[in-house]
């Protein structure tokens, strides 16, 4: 065989496309870090105390040991603050890294990864398992040692540069054995001195920085309750029920809109088409030629400072007043004469009522968001959020947000919390997921939910554990009502007082934020025609006279007194479901550090269940304890021996529909 | 009551913050299109002549008619073609939109996504609406329509033009009865014509564009088959078998490094530290002080011109020679003293060989990336690569690329498919799953997989799922090796014969590529040491003088022209599992278009195993059918009446290990 020939040169040499100089591109990679809501492109939400647990896949190639932070700070701040990050999966193989930190303040904050190589513990981990194996001669790897801890001397100072120095002196005797060397160079507390000082090598971070918005706790927790004022004797009479309210253990009092309602156009009774002069008309259609539109106050309702009254009087009590946005005009709203440039025309230049073909509205008119003076009309919603907002009101129920833009919201509400950040928006948005979720991420701080329309135990476990687990848990706050004015559901048609409480004890104990609508307590449930949602004799048509005397209030207060003394119920992301053995009982724990919560409820208003509440090894509790129901009368508590497994239960509706235990320790 | 007072000045009234005379924000949202590795951060993988299926969720607020379109194109051309996208989820209340086009030429396309609203279909679904309720008068909606086909009349042209004149004729004649403008303005012809010459209103286009990547068809489906060639005789012996490897199926012959190994500190036979005079060493020790390195031939396997002889006769039948791309340098390569700048060394000055302690590798030198020569260090990388192109090498197969930056590889795989795109890279990164999918997604067009140790149904199914169905199926594209010279499984040591059977048929039917190294069609399997998985008398160390004689190889033949007859094999996504209720029974189906097979392996080869395949309805077979076992004697084919439901199924590895049936009609 021929001697072979070596080719003399490569063709097509390569042109060097580097800068001359540069330093070579980074050989850390920092991926699909989390929180970051749709990969970064909205914050994630958080409330002020929350710990934040940031993961990321952190890995390079070859062998050396990587070290990496989580650097975070409010948006705005100059300093960075550091939290380490460790890879918990290495047992599976795996390249996750994970760390957390508290956010304190509220506001918008950010964070990045950052990660290095470990020069000095990749060194030691290498000279570690030589030494193990026993290599004869190790002057070539000491030698590197000595490197690495000049390096280190340089940017160390006071006990670890002596540190440093003292193992120094011993590497470079030359007489010194090798044996006390190697001694020298794997001590504790220099590995931890030359940590703290080394320079992060080939250090790469994380960009863009991702944000997460903090809110006040709120934005979480709170107990709603939802009244009609007309129906209260108007501002002042419901003045007069705020410390009712406190004592229920309610958080928030939201009013449905109480500015001026049209008169042309009005609906009667039950929706009728003609009202009568008796009819007050609802109070969705917004707008009085005489009285004003959404800067103003109903008459009837009271004064400004009826209002101003009414607001401080809930301030003192703790409670904030949730005001009601609706973005529509009765048919004689004033702005239908000052500015029939926001509202749509037909081609013949009237203006156009509100239509759901065949249904038409004519007592409501919504504005041309594509007007021609979109930006008037912007500035014009902004300016009565933030007049409301400076007369004390905190938080908003947007009514129908997802008729109209995207983009609008955004932009007001981020507007809104610019200069006030206390101000919360509820999203009343019952429409397709992608569309409430979308709302969620542009910044509405809380949501109205399906789960009004989930009944069965398959259901509720389906639906919480996604908002619970799913990424909707980084910015979907749900906001589980019971009932609204708007949807009484066919459960509560069909179930009963027991029906009633059920719903209560679902809503209370799985989501932190949940409400009712005043007629919940008193078991309201006719519908005005079946298979209609719609309450017979509806309030929004009409106006009661009402107290705060329904006859479940007292299992309500004992349920909202149960969410406020225990902390596991004022979150989402800690509830765990428990099996049952049956269809019709759903039970799940939740847990926060020491505080435990088990509910057991029987979803089946009309029959008694029984099964087995499971409690498993993973819920960390101990082989047996107590559990006492926090519904039982608490000067003679209901208390129950229970252990990790199988637990019996039976509920009968008659007389009891659920559990909501507090764990005890054995 | 006093009468309320008007608020007179808003406080605060906010600053109109929009440019005078801008358009609104886009109400259209586009979100999450797919593919998009990474929200789009590296190009998804399809090869020329794959329907790409494109879906995005897109919403809008309100109740208008959306319309939308994937846009596409190869990267650098000027126009886009276009194809409709449907909402698919509509009946689930959902917003996903889904579309496709096909991918012609190789090379990077790029899509996006386009939606507007339909004003006309919006606006015919309520004239729709309206007059299927009867509704008396419609005067006000048809003179919107009016407007809206003047708007479409400006734009059309031709027979369009025609049909738009004419409606508006009708809907504009002042004489012309109700009924007979609606009609006229509800026609289907007409529809058309608006649709086709309407503008895109709010016309909004997902940015930024998401990347393909479009390789031949050879980067998917291959069957590949690995020799030394110091085993059959340098290149000219290999060249000889070419025809026989031909009719053996084999697409890519794939050769361990070429070049001359190292003398200096050589291993021996069994990976010993000492080789004798004859030893001939490990082919992936690279470089001889006299006979070059890289880019140079060992003399032994013959000359430049038996190489080049060796590659034109396989191009003649259709087959790519696979080069080993190893950066690594035996202790003898000439870099060592050209540039040893490129390479570790001690404080002491000395060169630094490669470790994994207390492993020592005194014959291998491993480049230091971070080298300040770094630049011409990875330009002469790259003229190798190129070189070896230039003599016809499509293919290569890089050995462990997980050892050398990431940023390298995404550097040199685009430098070389810059200028050859046909250059196909498989990663032999048996490692950390992230970096297996880094590799990928930064360019790998193939890769090495985990399915080596998978050898049960459960972990087959679960693995090849998540490759076929999960987001790597996007751009980590399997080459499922049956064996390699460092990789001899247990289960092939322990196996016998039906066990390297049943090993071909999961490979070859499994993954769309797929090899085996020469040996397995003897059934070699006895291991150097209990534990090991390196080969008694392994050929990494040794020279053999081998054959294309094994006695599995007409299987492995029958296995491969099946493979090419069968289009549904050719393809990892149309894989579904079948349950057989047995543990040891795996059985699925891969189908496209009429083409249908259905695999059953007997995974456990010392024992019979009987048990059902469970055709399911969604399967779309008829409810009977036949199959027919492409690995019996096509002479006299075994062939089955089966039906929707269980068929059973008993497999005797004495005799059998598996079926491998075509679905034919019944």
């Amino acid at each position: 065989m021929p001697a072979p020939r070596r080719p003399k040169a490569i063709p097509d040499r390569a042109p060097n496309p580097f800068k001359p100089g540069a330093p070579p591109p980074p050989r850390i990679r920092i991926q699909d870090p989390t929180p970051a809501v749709d990969g970064g492109a909205w914050p994630a939400k958080r409330c002020v105390g929350d710990v934040v647990r940031v993961e990321a896949d952190i890995f390079r190639d070859g062998h050396e040991v990587l070290k990496a932070v989580v650097r975070h700070r409010r948006v705005g701040a100059r300093k960075w603050s550091e939290a380490p990050l460790e890879r918990f999966d290495r047992h599976l193989g795996g390249d996750r890294w994970a760390g957390e930190f508290t956010v304190e303040g509220q506001g918008r904050h950010e964070f990045t990864i950052q990660a290095w190589v470990d020069f000095w513990g990749s060194w030691r981990d290498e000279l570690t398992r030589k030494a193990a194996f026993g290599q004869d001669d190790l002057s070539g790897e000491l030698s590197e040692g000595e490197v690495l801890l000049r390096g280190a001397a340089e940017q160390a100072n006071g006990p670890a540069k002596q540190l440093i120095d003292r193992a120094l002196k011993t590497l470079s005797e030359p007489k010194a054995p090798q044996e006390a060397k190697v001694d020298a160079a794997l001590g504790e507390e220099l590995d931890a001195a030359v940590e703290a000082c080394q320079s992060r090598l080939e250090g790469t971070t994380h960009a863009p920085n991702l944000e997460i918005e903090v809110d006040r706790v709120l934005a979480r927790f709170g107990s709603w309750y939802e009244l009609f004022p007309r129906s209260f004797g108007g501002f002042t009479g419901v003045a007069k029920q705020i410390p009712t309210l406190k004592e229920l253990g309610f958080d928030v009092l939201y009013l449905p809109p109480i500015h001026p309602i049209g008169e042309k156009n009005r609906k009667g009774r039950n929706n009728a088409l003609l009202a009568t002069k008796k009819d007050p008309g609802s109070p969705w259609a917004i707008g009085h030629h005489a009285h004003g539109g959404h800067d103003a106050i109903h008459p009837d309702l009271g004064t400004l400072a009826d209002f101003d009254a009414m607001v401080a009087a809930a301030k003192a009590h703790d409670i904030e007043i949730a005001l009601d946005f609706a973005i529509q005009c009765s048919a004689d709203h004033p702005w239908l004469t000052e500015h029939p440039e926001w509202f749509h025309h037909r081609p013949d230049g009237t203006l156009k009522y509100a239509e759901n073909p065949p249904k038409k509205y004519q007592d409501i008119y919504n504005v041309n968001w594509n007007c021609d003076d979109w930006q008037g009309l912007w500035s014009a919603l902004l300016d009565i959020l933030k007049y409301w907002v400076g007369r004390g009101v905190t938080v908003f129920r947007v009514d129908n947000p997802h008729t109209k833009p995207l983009g609008f919201w955004e932009w007001a509400i981020a507007e809104v919390r610019k200069d006030d950040p206390d101000v919360i928006f509820l999203a009343e948005a019952f429409t397709r997921r992608k569309i409430m979720q979308a709302l969620a991420k542009l910044g509405f701080n809380q949501s109205y939910t399906y789960f009004t329309w989930k009944n069965t135990a398959w259901e509720l476990r389906e639906y919480v554990a996604e908002l619970a687990h799913g990424p909707e848990a980084d910015y979907f706050r749900p906001n589980f009502f019971a009932n609204t004015p708007d949807i009484l559901t066919d459960y509560l048609q069909h179930g009963g007082p027991a029906g009633f409480a059920i719903r209560a004890v679902l809503a209370a104990t799985l989501s932190p934020t949940y409400g009712i609508y005043s007629g919940f307590e008193h078991f309201e449930g006719t519908a005005r025609e079946p298979n209609s949602e719609e309450y017979l004799n509806s309030e929004k048509y009409e106006s009661w006279k009402r107290d705060l005397d329904g006859p479940l209030l007292p299992f309500i207060a004992r349920l909202n007194h149960a969410r406020r003394a225990h902390p596991c119920l004022q979150r989402l992301d800690n509830v765990s479901f428990l099996g049952t053995e049956s269809d019709a009982l759903l039970a799940y724990a939740k847990r926060t550090g020491d505080d435990c919560i088990i509910v057991v409820a029987n979803v089946d208003p009309h029959h008694p269940q029984e099964g087995t509440v499971i409690v498993p090894f993973e819920s960390g509790l101990p082989p047996s304890f107590t559990v006492e129901d926090l519904l039982s009368d608490p000067t003679h508590p209901a208390v129950y021996d229970w252990r990790l497994g199988r637990n019996f239960v039976r509920l009968d509706p008659a007389h009891q529909v659920a559990h909501v235990f507090v764990v005890r320790a054995a």
